[in-house]
Formats: C-alpha cells, structure tokens, sequence
C-alpha cells in the first residue's frame, strides 16, 4: 500500500528500470485496466500493441521490446509483475487486526501463541494449540485437541473438527472445513450403518485449502495433505486419502477414499477421481476428467474414462464424425449387398 | 401470510376470477399437495384430470377450462400463482428482526444506513457501507472496505471480503463467499508460489447468489457479475471473471478464471467452463458440459467436450450404435475378404 | 476412549476370541499403521502377508485364518472392526459439551428440550423447538419455526433455515444449509423474476447431511429426504425432490428440482440429475453419471447420458477403437473402390 517509486520497486525485485522519470506507483493492474499510478505488465507479446494506449505509469516487459512508459525489465514480466502484487496486495493486519479480540472463546485449556490474532466470535475449543503469527478471522471454530502451526491463515467461517493437525503456513480460506466425517457405512439390512471415523486430518506445511472445500477425517489413522500442495474452493477430499508436495486441485474435484495422489500433481477443474486409485508423481488431469484406474507417474489424462490426453483428442475428434461413419458403412453395405445381387444374378 | 379473500388476490394480480363463493384462501400448494384452504394452479393441460380431486379452495387455470372450484383466469397460470407465492411467504422482518442486534459487531469507521437489520453475531469490518434497508442475517461477516448496496440481504454465515462492492438488491445466501482468493500460483522449482490476488469482486444490482458458492476476486482489477444474474448453489466463479445480465448459472457449475459470460447466458447444473473461453449472448449450455472454447451469441452446447446440442445428441445416437457398428464392419471385412478369396480360386 | 481388555471387546462384540494373553487395547488402526496397542483387522485376505509384521496387540480375523498376535474371530472382520471403532471415537460430549453456552442466543418463544447441548454463538430463531438430547455447536443458526427433532446432531456452522423439519437422529455436518430457496424464476422480458419458494425441508429420521451440502427448500409443500438416507459433502439437493429411504448420495452429486429417488439408491460422486426425472428403488449411479431419463428400480447406470453400466462400458471399450473403426473402414472403401475400378476395367 502506499506510493514508491519505480527504482524503489525495482531494487526490491532485482530487476533493471529504465525511463526518463522515476514514478510514484501506488496500484498494479492488467494492461487494458491499469490508470493512472498503477504499474502493469506485458509478457504475452500478442498484447504489446495495447501498450501505446496505456494509462499505466510503468511497465514490466521483456528485455528486447520498447515502452512508451517507464519500464522494469524482465525475462519473465509475469512472475516479477507476481512479486510486485504483494506489496499492493490489503495488508494481513487490516483483515486480522492483531490480539485476541475480547468475544473470542479460549477454553482454558488451549495454548494460544505469541502474537496471534484471533477474531471475534472465534472459538477454540479444549487442548487446541495454536502457533506463533497464526491469523484467524471471525467465526473460526477450531475443535478440541486440533494443533495449528506458526503463521497459519484461516478465514472466517472455516473450521478444523478435533484433533486435526496444521502445520506452518497453511491457509484455510472461509468455509473450509477440515476433518469432517469420512462417508463410510456398511449395509445392515436394508439400512446403513455408520462406521465411525475416529482418524484425523493432517496438513503439512504451506498447504492451501479453498473456500467451502472438505477434507474428511480418517476412519482411523490420518488423511494426509503434503507440503505445499494447494487445493482450491468446493474440492471434496475424502478419507484416508494421501496427497503428495506440491500438487494443486482445481476448483470442485473430488478425490475418493484411500486414494494416493503423488507429488506434483497437476489436476484440472471437476475432475473425479474413483476410491483406492493412485496417481504418480507429476500426473496432470485435464478439467472434467473421470479416473477409474491408476495413473503412471507423468501422464497426462482427460476424458470419462480418461485416457491418454492424445489417444483421447483423437477419439473425440473421431467421435464427431462417429454421424458420418454409420453413412460410409450404410454404403459398403448396400454397395456389397448390390453386387452380392450382382453377382448372384450373373451366376445365373 | 393470514387470510385474504381470492377477490383480493384477483385484483392484486389483475385478473379474473370465478365461482359460486369467494373463498378465503390462507395458502398456496401445487394440485396434489394442496388441502383446505390453498390456492393452487394447473399450468400444464395434461395435470388437468387431477383437479377434479383437488382439496384446493381456489385454483389459477388457463381461460378455457372448466373449474370444479372458484377460479382465477390467465393465459399463464403459472406465472401468476408465482405472483401470488409472494403474499404466503415468510415475511423478511420474521428472518430478518429491524434493528442492530446487540451482539453485532460494527466498526467504528463502518456506516451503517437507515433501517438496516444487522443479526447476532454479524461482524461488519472498519470502512464498511452497507446501504439503507439491507439485512444481514446471524454470523455474517462484511470484510474491511465492503461497500454493501441498498435492500441487500444476507443471509446467514455468508461472507463478503474485503474491499469487494454489491449493488442493489443483491441477496447471498447462507454460507455463499464473495472476494476469495483466486486459485493463482507460479511455478518456482518444484513449488507453487502464490500470486497476491489483490483485486475485488463486484456483484451489480440483483444478482442472486445460491448457498456455498464462491466468487473469486480478481487478480487486479475486479471479478464482475453483471444486472440480473442469477447464481444457483455451490457454483464456482474464478478471478478476472466477468459475467452479462440476465444471465442463469445452475448449481455446482464452475467457471474458471478469465471467461467472458455475456448477457441472458443459461447454464444447466454441473456444467464447466475453461479459463479465457469467450461465452455469447444468450448461449445455452446443458447440464454437465464441458466446454473449452468459445461459444458464439445463440448457441445451445452439449456434451464434453461441447459440440452443438443437435449434433452432440446425434453422437450420442451413434455412439450407442458404437458395438453394432464394429460388428457390421466385421462382417463387411469377412465378406471382402472371403470374396477376394473367391476371387483368387475363381481366377485359377 | 481408554484402555479396555481384548476378552472385554469379544463380550461387546458378540465374538469368540483366542491368544496367548489377553492384551490390553487402546486404540483401532488399519493393519499396516497399527501400533502398540491397537487392535486391527484382515478382511481382505490377499493383506494376510502383512499381518506376520504387524505391531498391533490384536486382530479382528476370518475364522479359517492362523493368527501371530490375539485374536477375535468372525466372518466379517471389517463390521466387527467398525463396530469396536466408536469405543474409540471420541466422545459426543467432548465435542459439545453439555448445557447452554452463555453465549448461545434463543428467543424466548423458541422450545429447547431436556439434556440440549448448545454451542458457542449458537442462534435459536422465534418458535423453534429442539429436542431433548440434540447437539448443537457453535455458530449453529436455527432459523423461526424450525423443528428439531430428539438426538439429533448439527456441526458447528451449519444452518437450518425458517420452518424446516429435522425428524429424529439427524446429523448435519458443519456447513450444512437446509432450507435454502429453491433456484427457481420466471422470465420476465430479459430479466429473470424469482418465484418465491414458501415451502420447506423435511429431513426424516436418520438421515446424515454432510459439510456444505445444500438442500432447497421447496417452492411449494416439501422438499423430503427419507428415513436413514444419507448425504455426503457438497452436495445438492434440489428444490422439491423427494429421496426414499436408505438412499445414499456420495459426494459433490446434484439432484434437480423435483425429482423423485426411490429407496436403497445409491450414487457415485459427481452425479447429476436432471430435474422432473424418477429414479427406481435400489437404482446404482456410477460415479460422474449425468441421467437425463427415468430410470427403472434396479438399473445400474453410468455415463453422460447414463446407459445400463453393461452397455456403457462396451460402448466405452468400442469408443476407444473408434480411430482404428475409421482406419479400417477407409481400408475397405479403398478395396471396394479399387475393385470397383477394376470390375469396370474387367468389363470393357
């Protein structure tokens, strides 16, 4: 927040400026978008006649392209102009003032660390551990006995059911609701019975979860979400799945029971991946895509069934003229029946 | 709510009615449900035997019916017995109590306008506006800098983030969640780094948005919903999104980062939308589309991935024919190739 | 909770048991996590080869099996397992602890029964009852009129709106909405005119709703979940649908306005129901299965559009061959053209 000149910025990101003045910045945004003040970015060349228009006051751009506006140099404009959004971004305290505000409930129990925020209404339940720095915002319900790490960032509304296990850095955004029940029931006659799921959820460090997504607890032994990986709104994770590092989930897929996903897993968005399937390290899952069966490490999946991101291109793009083959076969028929008739005829 | 005579109804929806009494009518039921006292309606000619059984006091019918009970006559039936819904409902200041309830919480700097309804535990955040007559249910959380238009209404454990903007007459149902991040990383090494989103969403006058969905903010700049649109449950909208007037999302549709919705848009349920596609005026999408490219005004598109709706049902067809066809082409094979081997004996 | 002797499991259980000692349990695990102390079990034999490693005090095993460590006997080692596991569980009343929270607001018409047990926050509109033995946790909103029956449990952050009915045993997991306005509107020139939805939802005895699930209320009567249906996370539920009994809906699936599921349905995750359709009793839904059409009591379905699983999975099967089906189909018009050429030839 604030103004700050471009040389200041570029001594912070490590990148060359050049220009015949040194502007004050006080915003970043899209080209097409960015007014007076803003700092902006082109890392797409497509988009580089735009620039002549800009209101922006500097630009990130690639090294070998003119600007009309000062400009930070960059090989990846992108990812510096990334960098350069944090510093504009709402700081952390104005969304989570610091302290614990007086209508937070703290069961006597629970051991609250140093230089935590705690919003109102926020309620922590008996035995709860919450680490150093860690932010959370109204109407956060954190169960009994849950272990919440340093610097971790929970929304308003989002909960972690007892016992469950956060460590460093993670982010729940609002709604998230970390160690529901598994859906887990055995017939008993007509009806269903519940088995209990006594197990816990475990996110490692730096892991992000989405608004309103679920990870449900264990049946017994944990759900385990590994460093890094990051999860966004309306996922469903279900019980006694594994997840490896750095791996990201779209928006509202879902991962069945026991399911073992490695690291570095890619998946688009609505995808549905079936109970017990394993995923390799480095699988990417395009948007919709419906596993049934384990997938090698490196594939590249799409479809319902997926296959093979290739194999499945081609069989859509077949498919399309799936019309046109039942007419081409019409015809070698009748073609066939007629000399059949022909031939018949000739033999005469 | 109460009991109102159907000459009153009759001439609060302008129409015509008819029968042997004026009835008091103290609710409103569908045909078969309905008992003692309702009103109700047949829309559909084909329901009409069963309104001989009616228990109903009074019915909506088309002009040209006969009626066993007192009438009231439309060319649409269903659109007025919709109009007249809207006097059994629950009353807003029965959810919505007038006043401050003592357990909100409002920020100093937050400005609250007339006649709003603020419910326990509602957590309005410092600069927050919420417009004159708006209600917000129990445990909603208005973010920092939230600009709130006039008539909201909000019901509970919904949550708007800081600095996002609604219109007018907006209304969120319980647990929607409006202004979380976007789903933004940048690869660095084998990590994802995150990209500050440090946009707003802005929702415009009207828009309805359906329980548990998330709107994302934008990167820069805003996530837009536009006059009028309607969002259903548990439906997913990316960053930098933007969406037309009119326009209906079904639920747990997602539609990722970037797209372009125009206006009077209708999205079946479950549907998906690829990041940066292009959606035209008046598209319709069916229930589960997958759709990965853009969609010129008018088109009806089916299918994943999408293809238009008569030629996507045509595949279907076809596709059922799919292990008739092979066994045809099997034969037709066998046939070749038994005649080339005639052929070949014939020729010695 | 606590440690208990594996002869006094066998009692509650109904089973024999056998061993060396009697060892002391005080914990369940699966066969590979278990540690010392645990108990755990073999229904699958082919795990049997890692039972001679395991570190667990006992295990729950099929009858005709050899056993390193004390063992209970049955024929169904997996129920008896579920069956020890809520010895483990955590205790209800460790995750709301009995009483009224001070800060639980109840109107003063609300009903609140005997041995009630109401979170933190926790909100009780005008008219509610509750009955005995129910739990609610914090931040529970219970909307005016709402009925709540006995036993029944509500997770943190769940609501029940206005006139809703909860029969008895119910389970809403946290972030549950019940009661939320069906997505229903009527054109009106370009914009869309909502249809007030007066009805409510009635969820009969038994039934489990999971974490931020959403069920509509209808537009007129009830919306209804039968007796000991149960619902897994995100999942909606329509406006107006009626599911039997013992139904169970996995995860993320969506059921349209007024549809009618029968019975023992049982659905996959990610299914979609279009809306007006009637699913038969004991009708299986294979995961992402979009059903357009009614389905008979019975069918097993899967695919967009769904199919009998059978024909689904050949038509899949054959899908996959669709660029060779093309390939040889090309082969025999080229044959057929060729001797087409050549039978003119022969017949100068």
């Amino acid at each position: 927040m604030g103004h700050v000149h471009l040389s200041e910025i570029a001594a912070e990101v490590g990148c060359e400026w050049e220009g015949d003045e040194d502007p004050l910045i006080s915003g970043a945004a899209g080209l097409t978008e960015a007014g007076a003040g803003d700092i902006t970015f082109v890392a797409d060349k497509k988009l580089l006649p735009h620039l002549a228009q800009t209101r922006a006051a500097a630009v990130v751009l690639h090294l070998d392209v003119d600007s009309p506006v000062p400009a930070l140099r960059s090989e990846d404009p992108y990812a510096v102009f990334a960098q350069i959004l944090a510093r504009f971004a709402v700081r952390r305290e104005h969304i989570f003032p610091p302290g614990i505000h007086p209508s937070a409930l703290v069961d006597p129990s629970a051991n609250i660390g140093k230089e935590v925020s705690l919003g109102p209404y926020a309620v922590i339940g008996a035995g709860a551990r919450i680490g150093d720095g860690s932010a959370l915002g109204p109407h956060v319900v954190v169960g009994p006995d849950v272990v919440i790490g340093l610097n971790c960032t929970l929304y308003p509304l989002s909960i972690v059911r007892e016992g469950c296990i956060l460590g460093d850095n993670v982010v729940l955004h609002a709604g998230a609701v970390i160690g529901t029940d598994g859906f887990g029931y055995l017939p008993d006659g007509d009806r269903l019975k519940k088995i209990p799921q006594i197990g816990i959820v475990e996110l490692a460090d730096n892991v992000e979860v989405g608004a309103n997504s679920c990870i449900d607890r264990a049946t017994t032994g944990r759900t385990l979400v590994g460093e890094g990986t990051k999860i966004d709104n309306l996922v469903q994770i279900g019980h006694n799945v594994t997840i490896g590092r750095n791996s990201a989930i779209s928006a509202q897929s879902g991962v069945s029971g026991s399911c073992q996903l490695g690291d570095g897993v890619a998946c688009g968005g609505q995808v549905g991946i079936s109970d017990h399937v394993k995923i390799g390290d480095g699988v990417k899952i395009g948007a919709k895509t419906g596993i049934f069966q384990d997938a090698e490490p490196g594939q590249s999946l799409f479809g319902i069934p997926a296959f093979e991101v290739r194999e499945s291109f081609k069989m859509v793009a077949t498919l399309r003229r799936l019309p046109e083959m039942m007419e081409r076969l019409r015809k070698l028929e009748k073609l066939l029946g007629d000399r059949k008739r022909d031939d018949g005829e000739s033999s005469c």
